[in-house]
This record gives C-alpha cells, structure tokens and sequence, in this order.
C-alpha cells in the first residue's frame, strides 16, 4: 500500500484532500455487533472541528460524517464501514497565490518533487484537514475499547512555547477550546494566543495522551511493538516533531534505580515506562507525550522560491490557526484508540487461549 | 505478520533468542546485482558486538554473521538473503536466578502476561542480542545507498546522563567505545561509566544518527511517512522512549517564523525539520534522536514480584553494560539504513517514471 | 486488513453492500501524472451493468462513477483515488422473504455464521454488485497499461454449459450481451438461456481473460507469484470456482515434451504455460481461464434451514441472472489488469536497474 | 515483502536455494504453548523427501529439520520459529550445463529476464526443493490444528495422466510412493512411470487435497476469501497450472438445480461448494485439487536458446522426477494447513466474541 492505511486487523485507509470532493475512509476489520451510529463518530469529529472557536482556522465546515456501509440495523456488520465527511467551504481562490511558490516548513516542496506536480489548494492531501477521517475512524475504535474493555483515553495540552501546564483537572480539557487541562490558567493561554496573532508568528506545542485500563500483553515484542506502532502513528499526525512514551526524553539524565518501575502485589510503584515494557503493555496507564512545531502558516514574510527554482518571499494570509498544538489532541487521541484496537485484536489472534498463571498486578 | 518483520519493500523478518541456538533474518526484497560478502556485514556487525571494551557487557560473543542464500558469485540475486549468527557463549546457568521472578524495567512480566510464559535466559526473545541481525541486514541497505546513491549514514552519542556532547568530529565516533563524537570528552565518559559502576546503578543516554545525501521525494505523505517510520523503526529498539525528528521537543518553545526552515534557490536556510516536511524527504540531512532509558539491570537492589505474584527483591549479577546508550549508535545507524532502503524502493515503484520540472535545490 | 484491500503496491480497498448507500473504493499507489477522468472509468463499469439487456439481472442502476479524490487538473496526483458508485435502485422489500433463511450456495449462511447476523438486503456484502469497483479500479489499471506499456487486455466468453466457443472474433465479444467471441453462435446461446429460464434452472460457465504485451519479469518467484496472485484474484470473483493457467487441467494429461513451450530466437514455439514460468512472466500472452459455477439463485423450490435451524423450501423470484458466468467477463479483464499493474510496480521496485543481457525474445 | 511470506498472521518468510547452504525458513504468529519438537516436523518433511523410492529423484539429501529458536522447553514461545534444513548433496557440477542455456518449461529464462543473472545450480530458488520448508512450516499448523480443533487434512494422487484414481482409501495413500489412494491400482502406475522413463518424458498430474472439520466461518468475504487464498497457496507450487475448489470446473456444465448444495438439519445433501461460500468456510469438507504439470526436464532433446540469444538444443540429463504430480501431495497439505491456520487467527481475531443464535448444521 501507498502509505495510506494504517493498521494491520483493525485497518483504516483514508483518501481526500482539502479542497477536493471529500475526505473519506475505509475502516475495515472492526468486530461485528458493535452498536454504532453517525452520531457516535460524530461527537469526537466535533471536538476537532476548526472555527468552533477565535482562536482556530475560520474555514467553515460543518463536517458532517455519513457511515456509507458495514453498519445494519444499528450494529456494524463485521464488513468494512466505508465513511464520507464532504467539504464544503472550500474557498479555493485562496490558495491562488501559492500555486506557483513553496511556503518553508509546508510539504509544497516535497510533493512537488515526489510526484512532479501538486494539488496546491489548501495543501491538497497534506492538509490536516485529512485527520478528520482519522478521528472519525478512532471514534469506533474507542467506543469498542471502552463499552467492551472499559479502556478510556483522554489527552490534553500540557506545554504551549514556554507555558507549561499541569493536568490538575483532566476532565476540564473537553470545556476549553485549548485543551488546557488547568482552568486557571486558559486566561493566559488566550492571551500568549492574541500576542501571536499581532506578531504574526505561531508556537509549538507539546500533547500529553493517556489510556487507562489497557491490560498487559498487548503489542509485538520486536519491530511491531506497542510503543513503535504509537510513535508511527503519533509521528504521522501533521507538525509533530517528537514522541515520547512514558519519561520520554527524561530518561536520558535518570538513573536506572529511578526509571526501572519497581513491582509489588499492589502495582508498579511508578510509571516511567509508560505502560510499554519490551514493546508489551504492562498493565500501566499508557502515557504518549507529542511534540508539534509551530505552523509555519504566518503573516511574518520570509523568503522562498518559485516552482522554477527562482527566490521569493511569502506571508501566508489565509485561514490559519497561529498553533495547532492544542488541535492534535482529539487527533492523537483519535491514532491512539487506533494503534490499541489493532493491537487487542492481534493479541486475541495469537494469544486467545492462553492460560495466565501469574496474577495481574493492580494498574497504578 | 506478527511482529518480527519490517519493511514493505526492502523486508527483514527476525527469529532466535539471547540464548537459543542462533539468531537470524531474511532479508527479503533486496535489488539484484549488488556486491556482497560476508565480510560487508561484518564490519558493522563488529561496531555493535559486545564484549570489546571494559564499558560494555563481558558476554563473548563472535557474532560471526553466515550469509545462507541470496548472493551467488559475489552478487545478491534478487531473492531472500537469509542471514545467521549462532549464539556460542550462552552461560543459561546465570540466569537461574531469574527463571521465577520479573526484573522490573525488563520484558520479563509482559512476555509472562502475553504468553502465559517465556523464556527467561537472557530475556529470550527480548533480549537486545537481537538487534544483532538487524545491525547485518543494515548493512546491507547501508552498502547499497552509499554505493548507488552516494547516501552516507553515521551516528553517535549526543548525551550520557548529565554530560552533553557536541558532534566536534563525527568521524571520531568510530574510534571509542562510547561512539562520542568529541574525542577531548571521552575520558569524562569513562569516569562517569566507573563512578556508576561503583554505585551499582545505570544511566540514560541520546543517540543522534543522520543521513547525508537523501534526495527529496521520498516517504509516503499519510500514515506511512518517512518520519513516521523512522519513529517506528527506532522505537522499536531496546530501551528507546522517545523519538525526535529534527528540532524534535525544542519545537515546542520555537515560534514559527524561526522554526521553518526558509528556502533559498542555495538551498535551505536551516534544518530544523530534519530533513521530512509532510512526511516525505526535502533533500536536508536527515536527523533523528534517541532517547534511551537507562538498564534496569542494576546491583542495586530492588522490588519486584515472582511468576506466583508475590513480593521479593531483585538485584542484577550478570553481565549488563551500565549504560546501553552508545551500544545502541550502530543499531541506529542500522535501523536509518533500513527505512531508507524501504522507501527508496517504494518511491521508485510509484514515481520512477516521474519527470522533475521544480530544480533540485542544494543540500544544507 | 480483514480481506477487503488486494494489491501490495497497487492496492484497491472497496467498501458497500447491495442495498446501502453506496459502493466505493480506495485505489492507493497509482503513479502520479496518469491523465484520467471519470468517462476513463464509466466505460468499463457501463460494460458490466446490470438492466442491459434482457438477460442479465433486470435490477436499474446507473452506475455513475464518481471520482472524490486523488485526480487534480485531470491527472493522478499519486494520492488515493477515492471512487464511490451511489446505490439508487434498492427496492429492499424484494428480500425480506430471505430475512430468515439461508439460500443453498449462497453466503447467507456462512456469514450469519462467521459475524452473528447479516445485511440480508441482496446478499449484503456478498452480492456481485460489490464488483462495480472492481471495475472501475481496474479501469485505472488497464489504462496505465495500456498507455504507458501497450498492454491490451481483453476477455471473452469461453464456455457455457456444453456449448464451447472458440476465439474466432475476440473483438467481437464486446459487442454483444454475452460476450461471446463468435458472432455466429450469439443465437444458439440465446435459445439456451431461454430454456434454462422456463425451466427455472440456471447454468455454469468458463471465462477466459489474456494480457498481451506483458514483458519477461514480472511476478514474484515463491509465494506472491504472477500466477498464485492472478489465482487468488479470479478465484475472488463471486460463483468462481475453478482457476486456469494455460494449459491448466490439460496439463494433467499431456507429456512434458507437448507441454514445455520449446524456444526460438523468433519465440516460444507454443503457450502453453500460459505466459508464466517459475511464477514470472514469460513475455508470452498471459492466460487465464475461470470456472463460474450456476447461480444458486432459481426459481426450482429447494430445500434449506431458517435461521433457527428449522427446515424450509425456498425459490428464488427476485431478479437474477440465469448465467452469471458471462458478467464476469469484465471483472476478470478488471483483476488481470490489477494483478497486473500492481507486479509492474513491484517489478520496477526491485528491478528497476536490472541491466539485460539475454535480448528478449519474441512474443508468441 | 519481496514475495517469499505467505500468511498474514501466521506468516511463514522462506529463504534458501536448491544449492545453496541451507533453505529456512520463519514461522511467524504461532500461538504460544503448543507443544512441539523438530520430529514433529521431520515427520511431514519425511514423506516428500526425494530418493526415498525408485520412482522419484535420486537426490540424497537427509532433510534434517532444525528448529532455531520460538520453541522453549518443549513448548512454542509465541516468538518466531526459525527452521533450518542443510543442503547436503549438492552436486553442482551436474548444473554446469545448463548453465549458458535455458530450459524450456522452467524459470531459468524468466530468472534471467528479471534478475539479469541467475543462481543456475539446480534451479536456484526455483527448485521445488524450496518447498521442504513449506512442508515443515504446515507441519506446525497441522499439528495445531489437529490437536486444538480437530481438523484432519490429508491428500491423494487424483489422477496421473490418463489414469484417474477414485480414493477408495484416502489412507493407503501414505503407504505408496505415488499417494496413490486405490492400492490396486499402484502396479498400473508403476507400469506407466516405467515406460515413461523409457521413453524419456514426463506427465502431468492432479493431486486433492481436503480438510475436514473446519467450522463455518473462516475466510474473509471479499478478497482475501478463504478460496482465494487456498488458489493462491495451490498455484504457488511448482508445476500447479490449475485449482479447482469443490466441483471446479465441473460447474461449468452443471446446472444451478444440481449444483447448490441443498441445506437441511442434517446438513448439506452435497458437497459441490467444496466447503466454501462467498469465501467463507461453510462447515462441510473444503476440498481441493492442482493440476501439475509434465516435468519438462526429460531426455528428450528440445530446442531452446542460450543466455545470448542464439539457438541451441537441450535434453536434461540430471537426476528429475518422470511425475513430479504425486510428489506434490505433501506440500498441498502442508499449504493447505497454512492456509486454514493463517485464517483461523483471523477469525478469531474479529469474530472471536460473536454469539451465534443459528445452530451449526452438521457436517458432510
């Protein structure tokens, strides 16, 4: 395949770009007798739709997600569930003005070398328009983890520039428009927002996501392990630059006596792995941080060249969001859902029968 | 497949354990016609041997590599080039010890839990001896880019715990058992290494690998991205946990207008995208960092539970490196050489007929 | 994937059932730069259409292909074709008298037995009509070939019932309703539809599809072999039964001196291994023969179960065709030049720098 | 992959030439705790050994089977099952003949059209040596199959040339060197190899193959059905120019009265299908027949060409097979069990908490 489908038993194949028809993917694989509706997929499409709020895109779609197939009598089916999210704000006179130049940190230069040409309106498939399918398609994904395995994900903002935040109140990331897991602190986020906005720069982001109750013996051990399938997928969602799973980074300057998780009847007495120990789910939370580069979107002009090689300058004036940091959570929460109901029905594949004679320790 | 296999295109699919017969891989895919021996695989196979400097695990290992199929008359035919490495100094009495209890930070429970049992010599399967085939099958991708492509790959230590090292003289990575890349800091590496060892504990370190020469185009824009498999491929190495992509975490911090990287028809004016922009390569340096964490396998004791689920403590005799870190340089190095191989074949299945009319700009 | 995406490089993934709102599918991997619109497309799925004639099914659909993605400027871009056929002559109420039993060589019972229960609308998701996309993938396929490769694929019918019919006019076999390649029996096959029809019975038949122009080399040499792919593609075609190569089942009876294709400079001297040796293309036309038994689907009362178990008659009396085998012309054009286009690619992957030395030989 | 993995979830990677070292292979996603030892395997590889009766190749090789790793205290660990056999009896100087010619009727010509080169000892990858590790490999998952479901698959000689074999005891086929299922009729098949010898040419042959006890519902609906994958796995063996599920090409002429398989509460009244529907594993026997070709290495001088193209003659001198057809009854068991196993997983995998409501109807 061409890089397009993700997951080897609970498959997702997407297609679409920006400003074309529709986006739209295939999800097949899923277990049959799964009550799903539209407005299953719906709620989490929502949560990731741009100009719900000043401080996103203003592109106005209402993205609305049609189930083509696969789901009869309210149940999916067990064939592939074939879904339609159209465009309708399509705006293309907009992009005009880059059809003949590359904007810096934009994949304009690297379709146009890849394929010889591109569909420029709006960054045709390198959108991140492209991920509404994908939240759509995660939206299946957690529904089964949740109603039939009790795992539930959530994710949150937890560093913008140089404002880190503390998950006091996880809950509270679904009220704000930032994902910010601190109520007291959205008011100074709104503000770090309206400075950028006037400087005409952007800002990274970094976004923490979490699954609970994901039980141990999921994942490969050597190459199509837990933790690397979550840093493709993480890696794949636009801007993002870093992944970590558990201490991440941090593990660089600790002590094997403080990493290791130590074990006891009552669970691990930490959790620096993660949930991810040899590729394996421990039985952990599993904890996946992102890091996304600031858009290069901005009005700051910079220089560039043309389509035939010759030196510009470019400011980008269209619809843009000045970070997308906070966008990426329902995405990453979205590939994360995706990446564990691949890896649970690949467990159940080889491992259904097997017999546990140890006991499961208590999550922590 | 479950697991052991990476690669569309260019495929090696690994088996064997620490302590079982051999290990090996077949490397499937590869283009016919390149020259090949044993010895090719050899030399990096040595760089990641263990056993050849008082910084590293004292297991004695040969690691002869065998080439069983695919090269005749010193040219790979084009079909799967199976590769072994007997495993010689096996020692399975030293890890009695460990036969009913879980070392925390290993493999040993999640395997227990997926399985319902495993094979503890070593860490069996887990085991990072493993990585050994995967360091010959590099090699082979390795030798084809260089000599095809003119595509040059190296790697080395970019930090040991607290002590940060600056890529003065990458060439001289090759010269010290630490893979550091500043040869004025390598006496500071080994009195870190000493004073660890006294204190029976470990430490975390960062590996930096980089790909000179890659041409833009390659990588799949969705799921499949060149940097969506580099995160897989090195996250999937032992003790990793977390991956980075040029600017990686400090993109968080970074405002737009300094973080895309402006293009000049004298090529880029910086790199902080490491080398991928929506996934496919620009034709920069590709750059990726490791973070590892540090071995679990410490003699300071610790807590942990039996196969039964009840409390014991723990503490490591065996032979273990006290910082896995810059062992893990060639692996990377391997694992680079890998996906870039893969990609290079799926570009030119895609787009070898693919007529360029945007000019190549200059590496930077 | 669960069994819905065929081709590793070149890869269809179709969605949609029968009576659902529409079929569709994802081609991924199509070479950039391909000049295509939806007529491209239409031509083909217009020959497969039901209501045509009055020996096919007399079920009314358009048929209107539509292209959602992956076409910009009227040319591929490289990214997903997304292709949706919207269902418009439904009329569900024709099966609800199958609601509750399982029609004899039908899939009723084997998928009420594989997911639990069943889209019962027209065999769900095991109706022919899901061969629509097919189709119109295959259409993407046939015109690369076809442009770029001076490929010509074409199909006729072989065989239905005892009446065999010979190639005197492949051309012929596209301008009448059974696609038979001699104009002068189109009459005998007529009266032997119309008998079987009054005698509420109906009656297998043989298809026999060929590529002419398919260079030596393509096709992998164990298990993904030119002829195990174009095996498992036509074995796929619903009511399939049997798959020839050549010779086929002839080959059971002949010597080795009839059956080895002898060699000239100016060319093979016969065909009879039907374009493959080894599971690589020989450069000889490709060949393959389909088995298709009778539809299951007649008015004759047989004996079944209810989805109780409990004994039942049924008879068939929605709309049918008496022979299926002759529809399947198309889709078996269509999965040739799938399997096809998806080797070409596969082939140029790993060969693509293969310099020959043996000239070859000419096409026979 | 580069084509030399079969199974999606029980994966088997071969590698190995007719001359080379070894031939191997890897046996990926086997469930963990089946108990098993290489004489397990060594026990199927024993019945398709070359030499062992005066009616096959004269070929000495022991076939010793080597398992390398996956298997730990008798038992499989979940983890790849690298498998070994050593090619002893090379003899390569029988080859150096053929090795400026191409034989017609084998793969030498398409080796070296795609490749540009080729390994001409014996056939290289081409053998049908390769397939003792195909053999081994299903050993396992007949094994499993046997011992957890119940499944039984066993093969026969259907027919050899113009002498068609009814199995009056499908188990005498294990007691002949031809798995010849009718024990009066061994002298008649000894009497025609022998005047085929004389005559210095080969014959064709058809082998059958079936499974019984396969439970409804295995296989996926569309393209990866169970019948497809069976084509496929049958016509990837060397010499298969035809597969027939069920009745095969018989449906041709049969009519849809005759061949649906009626249903009652006591099960199918027929076996036409061949124990699948719409891809799906129906419950009644799944069988399956090859056509093989006539070896075309005989005495007989033929006219071929040399690798540059000029004409020359060739008679095969070394040590082949008159029928290679009852030769292949192993290894379409072996691919059989590969087949059923690798869906088996796959079933699971989705379907693995589907409650069935309609009682399974009873085999036959």
């Amino acid at each position: 395949m061409a890089g397009n489908t993700i997951g080897r038993l609970f498959a997702v194949t997407s297609f679409g770009e920006s400003h074309g028809a529709a986006l739209g993917c295939v999800v097949d694989g899923c277990p049959p007798g799964l009550e799903l509706s539209e407005a299953d997929l719906q709620v989490d499409v929502d949560r990731r739709r741009p100009g719900t709020s000043q401080f996103t895109s203003q592109r106005r779609e209402p993205d609305t997600v049609r189930i083509l197939s696969g789901v009869f009598e309210g149940r999916t089916t067990g064939t592939p569930i074939g879904i339609l999210v159209a465009n309708e704000d399509q705006r293309a006179r907009d992009y005009e003005k880059i059809k003949d130049r590359f904007r810096p940190g934009h994949a304009d230069y690297t379709y146009q070398q890849k394929y010889g040409f591109r569909d420029y309106r709006g960054g045709g498939r390198s959108s991140a328009r492209e991920t509404v399918v994908r939240v759509a398609a995660g939206a299946i994904a957690r529904k089964f983890l949740r109603e039939r395995l009790q795992i539930v994900i959530h994710g949150y903002l937890a560093q913008m520039g140089p404002i880190v935040l503390q998950p006091v109140n996880p809950q509270a990331a679904y009220d704000n428009p930032f994902f910010c897991p601190d109520p007291s602190r959205v008011k100074e986020l709104e503000d770090f927002i309206w400075r950028l906005r006037e400087a005409g720069d952007s800002i990274g982001a970094r976004v923490t996501v979490i699954a609970k109750g994901v039980p141990p013996g999921w994942g490969e051990p050597v190459f199509e392990r837990l933790d690397a399938d979550l840093a493709s997928a993480m890696m794949g969602i636009n801007a993002v630059k870093g992944v970590e799973i558990g201490a991440g980074f941090k593990a660089v300057e600790q002590r094997g006596s403080e990493h290791r998780d130590e074990m006891t009847p009552q669970g691990f007495k930490s959790n620096h792995a993660g949930g991810v120990l040899g590729g394996i789910s421990s039985g952990q939370d599993i904890v996946v941080s992102l890091a996304l580069k600031p858009t290069s979107s901005i009005t700051l002009p910079g220089q560039t060249i043309d389509i035939h090689g010759a030196p510009v300058e470019i400011a980008t004036t269209g619809r843009h969001d000045p970070c997308v940091g906070f966008r990426a959570t329902p995405i990453a929460e979205a590939m994360l859902a995706l990446v564990l109901m691949d890896h649970y029905l690949r467990f159940r594949a080889q491992c259904a029968d097997v017999v546990l004679t140890t006991p499961v320790i208590t999550h922590r």
